[in-house]
């Protein structure tokens, strides 16, 4: 059973920081928050771990394997480096989404993301027993993308397609089970998985296809951190491409899948 | 009239570069390509452009002011710099998705993403002739997102509000205008926009809210440069947080629209 | 005739920072030192500039064709993305270490480097009337370093003789010349010298050989600008190499000095 | 007694790189370097370790607390994110000297820093067996700097003060004791030192003065990883601020030394 470790990592008070005293050079918050998030994907990515840029100002981190110790480095280092200090909620579950509730609750609880005596909250606790199994990955993408949208539309076109599966499939995917689903760039999107089956994944790929038309498969692994999960589901969505199949788990050598 | 200069940044063969000679970690491919962002952001921002991350593969940038020297000194010094290279198009036409078009074609024209031979192909050519009302930014915020959305739910529940309101925006200012928006964190998008009126921004307003009952609000801002234009929306979205209106026209200081 | 502009880039209030409410962790520092420095390094050399680390909390800029607009756009953009401030001070003079001079003076005239309330200063102004032989780059490197050091040594002994003939180097170009000399990494130091003849160049190796037995050759450029000049230099000692000579004058195809 | 784990990162085959197919804009090959040791300074410090970046194409880090994976996670993680790739060579001697002899023999048996085919080279192994005395770490700054050079000198010439000083620290450890002295900005020399004792450090400190007239203070610490030694060292290098001591031991409470 999986058992996934959530962290929301809060920029404090960032929003009133941005036009304080008056409104900042739009590139520079581009640069400051797409870095930011360059150190904690380091950060994170080098003990295991797996982070999404979400809404830049607020990330998600797949924190298995990173104790609590880890977590304070990463706030005292971000504060010696950044204009900005964050604030981290941890949150345990086997669903994702109740794990990001509680990681989120813990902030809430502290004070608003705009107050501005609320600086560098460390809440929640870390998995007391990691096993090996806690973390599934699911890893996306879309069929044939450069040849239907890259090398056709134009980029804002392929684009929209893009942004329509993903907004697709990231709400049935939290509706339906709880997994939380993140675009990482190009046609894939990364998505934190409870146990799921592979019929449970068609379901999803199969909604996205008739809800917009976007045409994906998808690569699961799991492992005790979402760094091994995550390879697992690369390599098994190198065997969806290899097979031409929709679905592929990294852990079943002989359940292939055709599409 | 708008004169938008849209200038695609595709980074070379990229896909396939991702896993070879097998799938890379997902935590440096992250890194890199924020990384890479922050300089195209960086480099385009103090020449008084924006960069949007839109794929993060592939980028669009404002570039209205930045000439063919400069596209020349951003894909040398790129590729001094990282792992991979850039193709960069131009596009100029007074509207936005247009010139996304031409500068998506040269591109296209010069052979696919994933053509292992092409590297850092320089099509399309800039502005010829500048004037101070080239560039339209229209800077949308939610209203009381901090309140509605990032201290009550769950971050992946604010993040699909966000997400579901930036979905319907970038459809409809898409389809019924040429414009292009860009979620840029937070509860911000930013969109570049042909001559729109004061109705066709109340109209989006409106749409967004029926469609996905996400509250939003803009400030518009024009320039010969994205810089300019954008820091007169912002200003603009900060007299619509003052008086409580929906869209401000950061021109028309009189020209205040009552929510 | 040389005509070099120099800018002192000073963080304001730099040590009191760093130790304050207790010393911060020194890798964090290294990273904000040598991260603030790399993107001085993209912000000047974009303009045909060229920045040096010198101590990292006082660093050297040579920025012919940089204008104060620019200086005020670095300020800013700086201010926007670390959590310390940078004064500015520019000088401007034929030789190098007057240039310095006037650029120190104008930031010690504001106050001291570690006064708290003097932030953000930016004093004195750029080349009045620009001319294409503003800037004379004198680029060095250590002849069969890495067959004699790297590839025979221990890394710290290589370090001593390259640190050695950097430091006989630097005071003798200050000294002799008014040049003022940088190690740039590996066996490379880059001089910033204003008129001198080829016999100079001669005379400075000849004086670190005897001094300290380190051999160097010098490839020299002239330019409006840093870049161009540096250009010219490195193709010299390129020239150098093919050649076996000593020193080779970037804008003199004829004059060739046999070693 | 102490027990220096050093590695030696070494780039390939950067010299010809920077000159291939013709010579690269220096600010790019700045850039790149000093971002390269930023990251190197993050990967080891977030592991209690300590870089420094010596001449950049070949930078010393203490690693005690690393292991063999965490060496080939930054040497996979390097490559996967910039244009060159870097080998590692570890060598562990309770004189820091030696260790590097080690560290850096280990690479040379491997073939030149100039071959191209020599890649990714890892050799070398950590400590056997970690103690909490490990690491000795002394951190100098010089007396007064602010308002001796930095607010009375040009800048070049307050650099060639602390340059002259760090010259002569830097031979004067390594030739009397194997101390490794690494200049990190500022006013500030780290060295990792051997069992030294208080004397020793007054002699170290005698020599500076008499050789080339720089006041030096010093506070060392000891630790099984860098961080915490330099930490020690810190603090007792604000003991002699307080005190006006030349040399405080960290462990030693009571043994505070009058100037």
């Amino acid at each position: 059973m999986t058992n996934t470790q959530l962290t929301l990592v809060q920029i404090d008070n960032y929003g009133p920081w941005t036009v304080t005293p008056e409104p900042r050079r739009e590139m520079d918050l581009q640069t400051l928050q797409s870095r930011l998030f360059a150190d904690l994907a380091q950060f994170v990515g080098h003990r295991g771990g797996y982070a999404f840029f979400t809404r830049f100002d607020n990330m998600v981190a797949v924190t298995n394997g990173l104790d609590t110790d880890d977590h304070r480095l990463l706030q005292e280092s971000t504060g010696n480096r950044y204009p900005v200090t964050v604030s981290l909620g941890i949150g345990v579950d086997p669903n994702p989404a109740v794990a990001l509730e509680r990681a989120t609750e813990g902030l809430q609880g502290a004070g608003s993301a705009q107050d501005g005596d609320r600086r560098e909250v460390l809440s929640g606790a870390p998995v007391a027993e990691p096993s090996d199994e806690d973390v599934s990955i699911a890893h996306f993408d879309v069929n044939d993308a450069t040849e239907k949208y890259t090398d056709q539309l134009n980029e804002f076109d392929s684009f929209i397609q893009i942004e329509q599966g993903y907004a697709a499939l990231m709400r049935y995917l939290r509706e339906e089970y709880g997994g939380l689903s993140f675009f990482v760039g190009g046609d894939n999107i990364i998505a934190v998985t409870p146990d799921m089956a592979v019929a449970d994944y068609r379901a999803a790929i199969d909604h996205v296809e008739e809800a917009v038309g976007v045409d994906l498969k998808v690569g699961v692994g799991r492992g005790e951190h979402a760094h091994e999960a995550g390879m697992a589901a690369k390599h098994a969505l190198e065997e969806c491409r290899h097979h031409g199949t929709a679905v592929e788990l990294g852990w079943t050598a002989g359940e292939v899948e055709s599409e």
